[in-house]
This record gives structure tokens, sequence and C-alpha cells, in this order.
């Protein structure tokens, strides 16, 4: 996961990177507009981004995964029932509300699509997936969506998918697109999310196009797996949101043959969706060290998973890392929590931080000259350093990715077959400014 | 669970408190010094406290709890030998090094036992309980220790139990010490623990001692059941220590029925451990606001502690909580992370927010009077107001209990019988200075 990771000398430099690589499959059209409005809930005004994807014409090759979480948003609930649809011919993305419990949510979203379709001439609303993310609880601002929706359709334009990604992000530090060749056509994805992640089934909002025509039973069944083995080994914050969503269409462009480029377009898939899942915890929110756990030896995959994402959700090893302070003793704990929960044998662990050998048969094999090396090897995968402003407000100073280093570290437990890389991110000041009052 | 809070106007107030509560029941001597060293490890000296517990007379009547990590510390590896000793005659208590799969870990912890039951004339080390805390991953600095223990033995003395409550405690901000009159004498607990907080059978270091003859085999009973109604329903990082020890010790001089005092017993026990869970929680590491989630209606108990669980250790809750921001759609998010992974019915789901209803028949039931109410008790609730020092870094400016007052989530399932109370606290900026560079 994550092989072809970013790493840019300046903000300029990245954005010029994203709009090389940006360039729409054939077949979609995209367009984003901002929305002003006053939240129900809320006294003070507020603003969304409505994007749209539109295919020049709907197509019956389509799959999605949702979020596990039992509250599941209105468009998840909307979006489980278009995967029975014949075809979908749009996709619409709304931030700020992600309309989640909300009182009428599951109308809000059909009367979008209905008019989502009737202004781009689809058959009716089926043929539309709405997907939103933001406040949980809130209402979607129906009445001012739908006004927008005219200058919406109006802008849909080919050529770049830069300002869909630009459109889908909120507390996203910059736009994430990754996209691959295949078989004549290419994937492209893009994603949005950087708190509330630790995707039970997919994360956050993921939209990859693809012109390959690739049949929808196959695009379910690679899409799955794809997603299992990438963006469900994320974890941020171990909140797993209730809108995650990744959905992937086919414009059915570019010929496709089953039998001679299903292992190339998996492998595209595969690429596109563990690019993003890094890109994602990369500028995960208040990430300063993006943590990497690659577990072997478990007694299987699922094993390995559990004790990766113990790894890096344990607040303790997190704000350790944050400070550059190489406390492999939360580490151990935090895969000790795991096992003694689980039941599961570890008396064969053995596990290494940047390469240094920290634990072996029983016992911590720790001394002065191995804790510098530790302490140095969490200094350089630091992200940038932090600082609060004259307010007192801890924020990233970086808005592009300036290093793809991490923090490595490898578990062995030699128990068997099983294993897995999870990554995650430290636990820093920037992530409790950013979410100790996110909503005012 | 703690329906004894503690809330004083000063320092000096609440340490009075503790003194007049203090009384050691009858057959007890306690003890304290300051060792200094210089680890292994670490370029840097150090400092730990060393704390002695002795009884008059041997006794067969104790009982002892222990963490389930997997990789327990040597003194819970000598503790768990130590349940099938015929008697206990001490208890032998270090900080600053936990003595964790630290080479030769259980050697060191025994030479030390044996070093205390020579200068105390017990017969053999056997005799005596030992208890660290501290760093993970270093080794005791036994012959400083062993140098230390002939004026710690020298120094024991009948009385007061505060030596011993502050000889425990490291990042804790007051020493805990909770008391209650049993059959004719006295139950006392005393505790240790701020963060890496999230017990799976008993959290910390916590010593219980009673002058009533409760039978050993009574009491290996009942503080399984003391611990899991109180101890095992707390949470401040959802880390499990390696170190977590609760220890129960009678010196059996008030003497107990079977048939007439083991409710009155019972009760005492429990109101000690559930008094103790609550300060534990309420000076976590950089704890501001006490979360308390009533869990009632789950299918049974396990599954109400999971919610709970769950609620309390939502990093996301958690900021918002820090921040008097009453984002509660990340309550529910929470709920349904867990609710979605453990495949529990939350279709009744009825939740309130001190006192507030926020959600009701699969819908929020939110609008601008609640949201203003909410944010009022979430403000109400906080026990300091946050700001960094000079330096940068987040100090609690208070180091006793200001007030009582908790942030109270009641949270109804109608799906069963089962219910439980959960103990947490919010994620905060003193949270990370505390621990992103702890050992420094």
């Amino acid at each position: 996961m994550g092989s072809t990771s970013l790493s840019f000398a300046s903000r300029n430099e990245h954005r010029a990177w994203l709009a090389a690589n940006a360039a729409l499959p054939e077949g979609f059209r995209v367009a984003t507009t901002r929305v002003e409005f006053t939240p129900v809930e809320a006294p003070k005004p507020s603003a969304m981004t409505l994007s749209l994807i539109a295919l020049d014409e709907p197509t019956d090759k389509f799959a999605a995964v949702f979020t596990k979480n039992a509250f599941p948003g209105a468009p998840v609930v909307v979006g489980r029932r278009r995967l029975a649809a014949e075809t979908l011919g749009a996709v619409l993305v709304n931030t700020k509300v992600s309309n989640v419990c909300a009182p009428g949510g599951v109308e809000a979203s059909e009367r979008l699509c209905a008019e989502t379709a009737r202004l781009i001439g689809l058959p009716s609303g089926e043929s539309v997936l709405p997907s939103s993310t933001g406040v949980i609880g809130w209402r979607l601002p129906v009445d001012a969506m739908a006004a927008a929706l005219p200058r919406l359709a109006g802008g849909l334009s080919r050529g770049s998918a830069l300002p869909l990604a630009e459109g889908i992000v909120t507390t996203d530090l910059y736009p994430k697109l990754r996209s691959a060749p295949a078989c004549g056509g290419r994937v492209l994805g893009v994603a949005k999310g950087a708190g509330m992640i630790e995707p039970n089934l997919a994360t956050m909002l993921v939209f990859i196009l693809t012109d390959v025509a690739v049949p929808r039973a196959l695009l379910r069944d690679l899409l799955p797996r794809a997603v299992n083995a990438t963006f469900n080994r994320i974890s941020i914050d171990s909140d797993t949101s209730t809108s995650d969503t990744v959905a992937l269409l086919s414009s059915g462009k570019a010929p496709f043959s089953e039998g001679k480029n299903a292992g190339e377009f998996e492998a595209a898939l595969r690429r596109v969706c563990g690019d993003l899942a890094e890109d994602v915890v990369r500028n995960g929110e208040g990430v300063r060290h993006v943590i990497r756990v690659s577990v072997t030896g478990a007694t299987d995959d699922a094993a390995a998973v559990a004790l990766g994402k113990a790894v890096v959700n344990a607040p303790l090893f997190k704000c350790a890392v944050a400070g550059n302070d190489a406390n492999v003793g939360r580490l151990v704990q935090a895969i000790g929590k795991c096992a003694g929960a689980a039941g599961l044998d570890v008396s064969g662990l053995r596990a290494s931080l940047g390469g240094v050998e920290i634990f072996a048969d029983g016992e911590f094999r720790l001394d002065r000259a191995k804790e510098e090396a530790l302490a140095a090897h969490l200094r350089g995968a630091e992200l940038y350093a932090s600082a609060p402003g004259a307010d007192g407000v801890f924020r990233p100073p970086v808005d592009f990715p300036r290093h793809e280093r991490r923090v490595e570290a490898e578990v062995s437990l030699g128990a068997g077959p099983g294993r897995a890389v999870v990554l995650g991110g430290d636990l820093t000041h920037e992530y409790v400014s950013e979410n100790a009052d996110s909503r005012s």
C-alpha cells in the first residue's frame, strides 16, 4: 500500500503535479459551485461546495461500498438502493452537512437527485448517486442547494478532474488525486477525508472514474477487495464516519477483455486505492508523522490488521511519536493490549522501529545508542515542526506533502502466515486544535 | 459508581480532607523514600519513590487482580505467583520504572522482595508483593533500590495512609485516597494512575487495606466483582497498562461473620473502588471534563459497557467536549461505530446530553435553543480553562478536584435489560503536552 508516495518542494510544485495527472477519463464531465446557507440548528451562516460528476451516457458499470456504522447517512441509505439501479448517470456531492439521521434526510437527498436528473437529461433521480460529508445531525439546506443546481449543471466540463478533487475536500490540507493507466484507458480517483477515519468498509468519500469497460459484476468483485487491502487498513483517529463511501464508475469507452485485462485493471485499481489511502493519512487532521506498521507472522491477516490498528490507534504511542520520543514501551503496550484482549499468541514477538531492533525473546533490546537512533528516525519522519499561532491555535504550516518518509514499525510474531500493512498518524496539538471546535 | 464525588475550594482544603480520612486500618504500617538513579537506557539522571506497606503479622487474607495486557510487567508475573503463597506480609511499590519485559526483570523483583523480607522479619521474599509503575522497557535500578531499603523499612509508621497515597503517584495531579467504615473496622484504598488507563481487569496500582477479617476465599470472590463494576468501566485513553494491579489485604484485626457482615463489607468495598475509579478519571492526564455515559436497554451488560466505552474513547467526541462544542453527531457516530462493528440493534436509540434529548426515533432532535443548552452544560462541567504556558506547554492550573460535575450522557436502546455506567474524559492539549515527551 502507498508504494508511490509523493513529495514536493512547494505548494505550486504539488499543484502542478496534480494538474498534470488530473486528466478525466473519456466519457466524464465535472463541475463544482459554492452554496451559502444558514443551518436550522446553528445561529451562524455557513457555506458548502456542491460537486457534480456526469457521464456522457448512463452506465450499468458501477460499484460502491459504504460505511458499516450503524447510523449511516441518508445518502448512504439512498446509495445502497442505487446499487440495484440499472444505470447510473451522475454523482452529486456536497460538503459541510453530512445529512445523517436528520429529519427528512432521505427525502431531501432524493429531491436533489431528481432535480439533478431533470437538469442533465437523465430519466429519473434513480440514476443519480448522492453523497454528503460534514456535520452529523444538521439538515441539508435543500432549497439553497436546489437553487444552485442549474449553475452547477451548466458548468460541467471535460478535461481536468482537479476541480472535483478540490470541491469535495473539507478539513483536508490539499486535494487528493491519483491515477494509473490501465488496459488502454485510465483509472482516476479522488478522495476526501482527514478525520473520523477508521474505515470499516471504505472510508470518507472516494470517487474512482475509469473509461475501461469492466463489466458491472467484475467491478463489484474487484472494488471490495481493493478497498479491504487499502482504505480498510488506515486509521487516523479510530472513528468511523457515518458517510464513508467509495464509488467506482466506468464510462465504458475503452474496450476490455476479461480474460486478457482483468489482472492489469485490478492492479491499477489497487494502486490508485493504495496511493489515495496513503494520501488520506499523510494529510490527516493534525498528522505530523505517518506511521506504517508492517505485521508478519500473525495467525491470519485479520489478526495482523487488528495488531497494526492497535498500534496506530494507541493514544500514548501516537503522542510519543508526535514528540519525537521513541517510547517503544508504548508500542509494545499496544500490541499487548490487543493480544491480551483477543487471546493472540505473542510469545514470538520481534519488533523494530526504523530498522532498529527493539524487542526479541520476550525482552526489550534497548540501550542509549539505540535510543538516539530511534529519536533520529522519528525526527526524520516529521512533516513539519509544531508551533501555535498568535491566537494559541495550532495549524499545519504546509498544505502540500513535503516528503514521503514514515515512521516504520515492523512487528513479526512467528505464529502463522498472516500479514498486513497498516497506516496511521500521530496524535498532536494540531489534531486537538482542529477538532476542539471544528463546527464554529 | 462514584456516588460521592469530591469538590474543594483549594488545595489546602483538599489535603486537609485527605488527612482527615487517611487513618490506616489497624495492623498496617507504611513508609516512603526517594531513590536517585541513572537509567541504563537513558543519558539523564532520574528519581523514583519507593513505598512500603507492612502488616504487623503476615496474613492469609489477601486477593489481587492484574492486567490482561499480553506483556505484563515482571511484578505482575511475580504477583500472580504470590496468589498461591500462604501468607503475605508486605507490599513494595516503586514509581518511574515499570519493569516490563526488561532483561532480568523477574530476578530483580525477587531480589528486592527477599531483601525487604529480611529487613522486616518475614520468612522469605515469597511474603512480599512487588509492584512497579513507570517507563515500559527500562531496567529497575536494583542496586540503588536495595541500598534505600533499610531507610525505607526504618521509616515504617502507623497512623496515616497519606504518605503512601502521595508516594505511589506519578503524573497524577493529586493523591487519591478513599475509605469507608465496614463491620466495626474500615476499608481504605489508595490509587495511582492518570494515563494508559483503560483497565482490562483492574487498572493502575490500587491498594486496598482493611482490618476486617474477611476470609481469603471470600475476598477473592468479592474483589473481581467490585473491580469489574468500577475500574473496568473507566477509560482515560483506551490504553491498557502493562502494570495494572488492584491488591486487597486484610490485617484481620476486626472480627467478621460471613453470615452477618458479607453484604456490608461488599458494599463498603464497592464504594471505595467506585470512588477511587472516579478519582482516577477526574484527575486523569489532561482531563478537563469528566464524561459519564449511562447506558440502559442494551441486550446485556457487556454490550452496555462496550457502547459506553465507545463513546468515552471516541477521539472526535472527546475533542468536541474539550472545546465545549456540543457536537452530538460525534456521540451518535461513536455509538454507531460500535454497534455496526458488533452487530448490535440500535434502532430504538434514545440519547440525551445534560438532560436534553438529542436523538429519538432514528433522527436527531436538535434546534438552536437546545444547542445553547448543551454548550452551557459542557461549560458548566469544565474543570479549568485551557491555556498554554509561556513555553507553549499546556499544564493543568489546579491540583485538586475543584468541582464534582460531569458531562452526563444518557443512552437508552430499548433492546434488553443490559445497563452500565462508564466514565471517561475529554481529549485535550493538556493530554498531548503531558504525553508528547513524558520521559524527558
